[in-house]
């Protein structure tokens, strides 16, 4: 398989770089490294990259920015700040991979645990990563080729204690490599419009 | 109770102030018509309404538009205009209520059995109706002054059956009076964070 990989330089994106790549095909892609970049918030600069990579038969997207703040304090700024980058980022990201992806190919997405389970300041992520779980869910429904959509939903990563613990009281982690193999079911598997939860 | 409805002339909003009028003082909203105007997409719009409404104990909003079409052209501006319209304007006109709810009053917003069902052409209706109801889930957990926030998601409406049916193949319908019950029972019970389904 050729697989096209969104933030592969990210915690998460290069532990699935690394468990994927002794096994297919893999296309860095990062927004300043990486075989190929790509400026997700912007359809110009997407529309570019899948003219670079040609033809594949998963792509993965391992980026995404989020703000976080008290609910009566997030600006329309920081509220449409997540809503370009992770949300329709990930949605002109899906959407532009279709006529590039083979019969039988994949796309899956990221989410968070704070989708289900919300923190102090993280109404807009809590909105956005729901939201981009249910996008996955209709697009499942309408996907030609035999495509399949699925979301991966991990918690904080054990790598990610440092930058965002704080946020995370009481949270358990998980490796970046337990993260990945979440990745690889949704890329290898059959199952579509799924979230596959990393944590409970 | 003062409770503001935005979208009172609607199919669902003139059901729920039909419903609530005979207990409460009700102050209907909307767009073109009613006791106060509102565009809820536009900022400072929403500041004037409750500027004139003064303090209130609680919110209903029964409005919000979506844009409909196949995945795959679906553009960036249907897209913006679903963000814009239902998603923003409910969390626009949520967080500026809160200065004006009165302590232990309520918000209570709008999504639809999309969020739940896909249906053709309404990915973009689910990912809004899903991010409306994740949104609700956060918010309820950070709003001060003990007050509550739920969502309302019905399924087709019967009276909206001319104009939305063909969308909704083989759904049974529910009246609006039926549907008005779950906005008092939001309005006037103590669950928050909630979803109350009006379908199944
Ligand atoms: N880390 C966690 O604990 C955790 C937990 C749950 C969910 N998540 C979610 O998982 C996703 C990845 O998180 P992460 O911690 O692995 O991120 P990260 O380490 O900060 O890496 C971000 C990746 O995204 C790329 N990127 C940044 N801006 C971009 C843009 N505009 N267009 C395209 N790519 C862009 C970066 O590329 P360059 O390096 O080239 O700039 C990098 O490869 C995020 O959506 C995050 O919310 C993370
Ligand atoms: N009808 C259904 O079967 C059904 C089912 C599930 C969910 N829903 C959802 O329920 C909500 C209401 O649906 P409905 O069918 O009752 O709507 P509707 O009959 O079309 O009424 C819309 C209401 O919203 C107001 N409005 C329009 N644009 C507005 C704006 N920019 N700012 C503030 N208010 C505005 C209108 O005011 P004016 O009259 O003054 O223009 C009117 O009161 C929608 O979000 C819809 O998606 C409807």
């Amino acid at each position: 398989m050729k697989i096209v990989i969104v933030g592969a330089s990210g915690t998460i994106g290069s532990a699935v770089s690394t468990l994927l790549a002794s096994l297919h095909e893999i296309v860095r892609v990062g927004h300043r490294q990486g075989d190929a970049r790509v400026d997700m918030t912007d359809s110009a600069s997407i529309a570019a990259l899948f003219d670079a990579t040609g033809p594949f038969d998963a792509l993965v997207v391992a980026s995404g920015n989020l703000a976080f703040g008290p609910l009566a304090q997030l600006s329309d700024e920081q509220w449409q700040f997540g809503l370009e980058s992770k949300l329709m980022g990930q949605i002109k990201l899906t959407r532009a991979a279709i006529p590039y992806l083979r019969e039988g190919g994949s796309i899956t997405l990221t989410s968070g645990i704070v989708s289900e389970v919300p923190i102090q300041g993280g109404a807009s992520a809590t909105t956005i990563n729901g939201a981009i779980e249910h996008f996955a869910k209709a697009a499942a429904c309408e996907l030609p080729k035999g495509l399949r959509i699925n979301v991966v939903s991990p918690t904080l990563l054990t790598e990610s204690r440092e930058a965002y613990g704080p946020f995370f009281p009481g949270f358990e982690s998980v490796p970046a490599a337990r993260v990945a193999l979440a990745y690889q079911r949704a890329v290898m598997g059959v199952q579509s419009g799924q979230v596959f939860k990393v944590f409970d």
